[in-house]
Parts: C-alpha cells; sequence; structure tokens
C-alpha cells in the first residue's frame, strides 16, 4: 500500500507559544513520529508560493493547513491551486483559526469566518459524536482541554457530511467541532481546537484525531471528476456491440 | 405574509429557440401568471452591473439564474455581489447550464461544470424521490420530457442536502436533476432540464416545479450569521443576572 | 389551505409536577390558543387503544408524543400503527423521555433510548444551528432553561437530516437537543427538553418551537410510497402512445 | 491488522438458476478466492436459528444477506439479534431483494418493500455517483448488466448517508442502487442488483463491490453506545480533581 505523503503548513515561521519549533513543526513531529506516513514536508506562507509549489501539491497526499492571522495576505492563485488538487481528491484537514481563510471559505461557499468567539483560557471538553468512524477510533467519549479559546455556534457552514466532535466550553456555548466535508474527490476535515498559545497539539488525543483523518483523508486514486462531451450514447455503443 | 419577490436572470436578452421574448421571460411570465408572488423582476447579462444592483438584490428574495454560453464574462464583483446575497438568506435557483456559472462553483465549491454531456435530443424521464416536501408537492412519480439535451452523471457537486429528482435519458445515462443545498441562510434549488433548444419551460410540471421551489426558497426573516467576539461568556451574564 | 389537526398524547392522565392538567393539556392548551391549528385533541395511554384508534389517527396530520415511565407497556400493535401513519404522511413530534420510545426506536432503527443521563436541576442552554428553518424561525440565537435534566452524547440515533439545536449542559456535557427525520412521507422532529419537574413547556420559545414544528411536520397532501408492480415499461409506454 | 469474518446468509440451500451452489456459496467463494478475509461462514434459512446463533453472529463481523420468497418466516427473536449486533457495531450487506427483508425495516424504520419492479431480463446500467470511496474504489464509472430484474423509484428508504450508485433501467426507470446507512456502531450497505435468475454474482465489477463494501462494513473495535445514569457530572469530576 502506497504511503500517505502529508505536507504541514503554516502562515508563520518559528517559535509561537508553547511551540518551540512552530506549530507546522509539532505537528509534522508527530506524524513522522507515528511511523504511519511518507514524506512528511511542512511549508510556510513566506516561502515562494507560500511553500506550495505545483510540485510540492503533486506530491501531496494530505494538506493539513494552519494559519489565523494572515488570511487576507494569501494569494488568490495559490487558494485556486489547493481549491482544485482538493477537488482532484487531495485530502485537506483545516486546523483551528483556520476556519477564516480563504481556502475554507472557497470550498465551503458559505462565510466560515462567522461564528461566535472568545479569546479566552476557558476548559472545552471535546465529546466524540460517533464512534465506529476512521477518525474517531481509539479515543474517548470525551476529552478535555485545560485552557482553550472559544468559538461558539451559529457557525457559518454548509451541513458537514459527518458531525464527529461537539465541543462544550465553560463559559457556556457548544460548537460542531469535528466536521468531514467532500468537495470533487476531496475529502476534508475541519477540526477545531488549537490556538496558538496552548499547547494543545501536544496532547495525545489531538495527535490521534490529526492521524486518524489524515489516513482517512488520502485519496484513494480515483481519476478527478471530468467535463466529458459523449457524442455516442452508451445505448449506441451497447448497440453496436451487439450488432458487430 | 409577506410576498415574495422574484427576479429572473438570463445571459441574453431577446428570442431564443422556441422562447419569442426570451427564457426569462418565459419563466417571468408563468410566476406572474400563479398570482403567488410579488414583484417578478428581470434582470440580463448585457445590462449595467448585469441588472443585478445593490438595489435589485436588497428587494429580491428568489434569484432565477439561467445561463449557458457567457458564464466567463460574469463580472466576479457581481459574483460575489450574490454569494454574499445567498448567505444572508436571499434564495437561488440554479437552471439547467447555469451548473457551469460562477456563481454555483463558489457557492458549491466544487467544479459544479464537470459532468457527461451530450447535444441530444433524446427523451428525459424525470422520476420524482422524495414526495411530501415543498418543491415536489403536486408531482406526478415522473414525467416526460420528449426533447432533452443529455446532463449525465458523475456530476461534480457535494453531496446535496436533499435529493429530490433523478432523471433516466434515453441514452442510458442517470442524473440528480433536482437538489438543494443551502448556504448560511440561503436555499439553493438546482434543477437540471432547460435547454434552449426545446419548449421545457413550457411544460406545467417544470413551472409547478419553479413556483413550488421559488416558494420554498424564500428566505423567513432571519438575521445573516455574524462573526461576533464575545467578551462576556452566557455563563457571566447569567451569574450576572442573578446576583444582581 | 387545510387547518392541521394535532393530537397530543401523554403516558399519563392528570396533574404532574409544575402541570394541573397534565403535559399534554399545557401542550394542547398553547395550541389552541395560538388559532394556527385544526382540531387540537389529546390522548393517553390508559384509554382503550391508548387513545390512538384508527379514526383519531386517520384525521390526526400531527401526533404530539411524550412519555417517560410506561414504555414498555405501550401495545406493540398500536405502536405498529403509528409507524405505518408516519410512513404514510403523519408528522410525529417526539418530546423529551419519548426518546426511550418504541415507536421512536422503530422509526429510526437504533437504540434511541441509550444516551447519558443525569436527574439533575441544572441550567440547559439551547443554541440555534440552523436559521432560516421553518422550526427555528423567530427563534434567538440561544435561550436558557434554568433547571432541566441532564441528557447528553453520545446518542444512539442516526444522522439526523437536519440538526437544529445543540444543547450546553451546566454539568459539562452536550446533546443534539432538536434533530429531524423522514421516514416515508413522515415527517418526525426530536425535541429533547421537557422533564416533567420543570415548567419547560411554559416558556415562550420551547412552545413557539413545539409550534413550529407541527406546522412544519403536518402532511403535504401526496400518496404513500407504493410496492408497484409495473408489468408495462414505461418506454413501453411511451412509444405505445406514439405508435397509435 | 485483525481479519475480517464475513457470514454470508441466504434463505435457501442448494442450487438456484445459475448457481449450482446457491447463491450464498458463489459469494463466499468469491470472498475466500480474495484472500482479503478471515473465515468465510454460510448460514442459512432452514438452520436452526437460520444459522445465526448468538455464537456465529458475536463471531461475524460482516454479515452479507440475499432473501426473496420467504422473508415472513424469518423468526423475529433472529431478526431482533441482528438488529442488536449491528447496532454494536456488526457490518450488514443487503443484498437485491433483502430489501423487503424485516432486518432492512427494521433497521431503516421504513417500508422498504415498497419500490417499483418488474420481472425483466433488461438491461441495467450501473451508474457510480461517488469516487475516492471504499466502496467504489477501483470502478469504472458505469457498467452494465445484461439481464437484470428492474427496481425503480419510489423507493421507501430514507435519505440515505451515502449515495454511491443509481442504476438506469433499459425500460425507462432509475434506482437509487448502492447506499450506505448507519445504525448505532454498524455500517449498512445496500446493493440492488442480484437476481436469482441472472448469473450477477459472477461478475467482476459485482464482486470487487462486494468486497470492498465487506471491507468498508467491518467494525473498528469501539465499544458500543451506552445508556448511562452519570450521577456525578464531568465538571463535578474535573473540579473534584483539581481541589484533591
Amino acid at each position: 500500500m502506497k504511503k500517505i505523503n502529508v505536507t504541514v503548513w503554516d502562515e508563520t515561521q518559528g517559535p509561537i507559544g508553547p511551540y518551540s519549533n512552530g506549530i507546522y513543526q509539532a505537528i509534522a513531529d508527530f506524524l513522522v513520529e507515528s511511523g504511519q506516513f511518507g514524506k512528511v514536508r511542512t511549508a510556510t506562507q513566506p516561502e515562494p508560493e507560500h511553500g506550495l509549489t505545483m510540485e510540492v501539491l503533486a506530491d501531496t497526499d494530505v494538506l493539513i493547513y494552519w494559519a489565523h492571522n494572515h488570511h487576507g495576505t494569501v494569494e488568490d492563485e495559490i487558494v485556486e491551486r489547493i481549491r482544485k488538487r482538493v477537488n482532484e481528491g487531495m485530502g485537506l484537514l483545516i486546523l483551528h483559526s483556520a476556519h477564516g481563510s480563504k481556502i475554507f471559505a472557497k470550498l465551503l461557499g458559505t462565510d466560515a469566518l462567522h461564528l461566535r468567539w472568545r479569546e479566552a483560557s476557558e476548559v472545552e471538553r471535546v465529546w466524540k459524536i460517533e464512534s465506529n468512524h476512521p477518525i474517531t477510533a481509539g479515543l474517548p467519549d470525551y476529552f478535555e482541554i485545560p485552557k482553550s479559546e472559544m468559538y461558539g455556534e451559529q457557525f457559518c457552514i454548509p451541513t458537514p457530511d459527518e458531525l464527529l466532535f461537539i465541543s462544550w466550553h465553560q463559559g457556556g456555548e457548544v460548537f460542531r467541532s469535528g466536521c468531514t466535508f467532500k468537495r470533487g474527490n476531496g475529502k476534508i476535515f475541519f477540526f477545531a481546537p488549537g490556538h496558538e498559545g496552548f499547547p494543545i497539539y501536544y496532547m495525545p488525543e489531538v495527535q490521534q484525531i490529526i492521524i486518524n483523518a489524515s489516513k482517512w483523508a488520502a485519496p484513494l486514486g480515483d481519476e478527478p471528476i471530468k467535463l466529458q462531451n459523449v457524442t455516442k450514447s452508451p445505448e449506441a455503443l451497447r448497440i453496436g456491440d451487439k450488432t458487430e
């Protein structure tokens, strides 16, 4: 079975909050350590073409995308490039504040930036809604994030194909914190927790979810859906075959 | 109850195929005749701002959109304007070859242009998949379009919220020809039949579907979903109220 | 437009908790007071055939079902009678602890009894997930129930067709507290709040939801889906018609 | 990785139509030949407990169910046993005329017997609706069954979680011929083709679909969803932990 190549994308380089090598490197590290993936790359916004050249994307099975403050300066051409690759089959994980990214809005068709939020340091309790699903496999009924930013409903997304997690926030809100979507051949997983100020990506449950989702989102090898002008109909072909 | 204002949009003006006053006027005519709507406007691509000024859209509850050959020349600013209004709650009907429009792709996030097609003159039989639904109310189990262009699967759309019609094509294909989607507060209905060369919009079943869908898609008056920074939590508010 | 006939069903008769005439009567009262319905009946488990005779069900557009402690003694024949009527098009509202009823399990196919619960007296905050939907029309972003029993995830239901409300519970749980399902022609709405010990059905938001849902669930008049042996195909019929 | 145990169930024993050892044995044969499964058992209705003892079901990861003429004589106790195991996580494949089985109706909650049918010998063309899905992996855009019975819409099922195949029938009908559902932890796949008079289960595409679906439906090892009375809330537990 072909190994899954993952590219972890971040809007900044270098240390941030509790992540001495950046969030992207923290995520890449546990993916590598799991031994379950092929190439694990990182790419960042300051690099040429935001590190997402045609070559990199063509060799990426799953793109993990974290961003917060620089959505506006991501180039539209690169956003379109990602959208196209997702439609072709590349998996995409949208983490935390990347809900406000251009690529997420472009794939969903909604103002996914729109939600209720509070720069908080509150408990978030993540509840599993679906079991016997590849992304939630092995997870407990719930787990607690001691300090988390608050994201709450109403969240401007289309009805997800699958709702896997709902979060309880200490201040009184709820949030659909784990959702899947499919666009063309591409599988998308949104996972809400992950503020840059808290060590959330060091939590084993969160790492398990990201590992599970990366495996789930990997393409199975099908051709992209195409525009096809079929001048000869299947019935014409079928009857033709018989008469020959 | 507030009357529903409908705007029927077309990419061209003037007669086309069997429609002596254009497809847009044919649709506007049966909407008016039904007596079930408020203002029924038409708007066309050649007009300034494609006839879809801020004022027109603000006064439109449901936009009906037909287009075929000029998707590429629709201005991006107008497309974004429509997308925004749909997210705010305006209903949208996407008819026939408008599957390839910028606005449909932008709302779905997929290459909705991509499907199988054949410039044909074949029977299309439209099967009702859901009954007891506002859009299919009063329709028979199926109806036949004597001459129709072929649109077939695989059609590059996200899983619809509701699948209402599936078409059988004489040449051997099937198609999800009636689908609903929701984006933000806006309800969207895609209906496949309607080639400009055939008198399909004169068929009573098709008119019934478009009338039904226009009523279904009309907004109920809710506020758009917003980005809200809630610095004081509901729990803080609640406890505060108690202690006062 | 035909008036909607509603039957409110309860497992017991007489006063319970804050409801001096029973929960069923409290619900019937505000439905009548709204002036938006036709016949508003009540029916209870102690009556012959549980008050749900063939005649009553045939004249019922929407059945509202509240039950808690006597699920086991509801006769299977009556359960099957309700199931059949729902498939034919009768709407059904399943309230609170009726999640554990035979009829809900029979319609869903899951052990819908299974959830997390606590006989509590805690705050429940009900969040609106979908706006511009007939059931949530006119409701605020959230409302608070000062004292409520806790129902929490994981809740053993199929993925709802629509998820309209998610509840936040003071003790730390979340719950999909407003969900729609369709079975055959019948629309089903589950709404979680409503413990017999608290005056929840006197709350205006809850009354609004039940009124909205009763209108939404009413059948539109379509024939039930039938088993049909079509010995002559649509194509045979079509070609036959032409040749005559 | 644990091997998947499959049990293939049939209502009759012995040869039928083109299947010299029965349909159940034909299916078991290609599953064994694929080398991708653990124990591949067969079980039939004439056996004690219909061959589906507690021990057999407990050791079955995926049950494949074919039936046609004897739905009425399947014992309710065994049906309930299967339903319970599906809710616990056992996968279930419902083949062809098993759409009319007690177990399918019980899991769906609808009169899934109800559809349009014709004892025909017509071409059925099976169209793939979703690519990049485990069940459709490796399949062409469509394939043709030269002779097939007709099953057509409207089909009385709830909206499937996923719609994977739609069939075109020569006589003019369409059918949702490949659908997934989830009930509790159990994954269900319905696949329509497979009349006992035609050699459909010998077709490589059909075998691929059944192999794919059996792998997809296998449980991942999660505990069943339970009714849990949580007298101590997560918040009480959390705060308790801190104060100790």
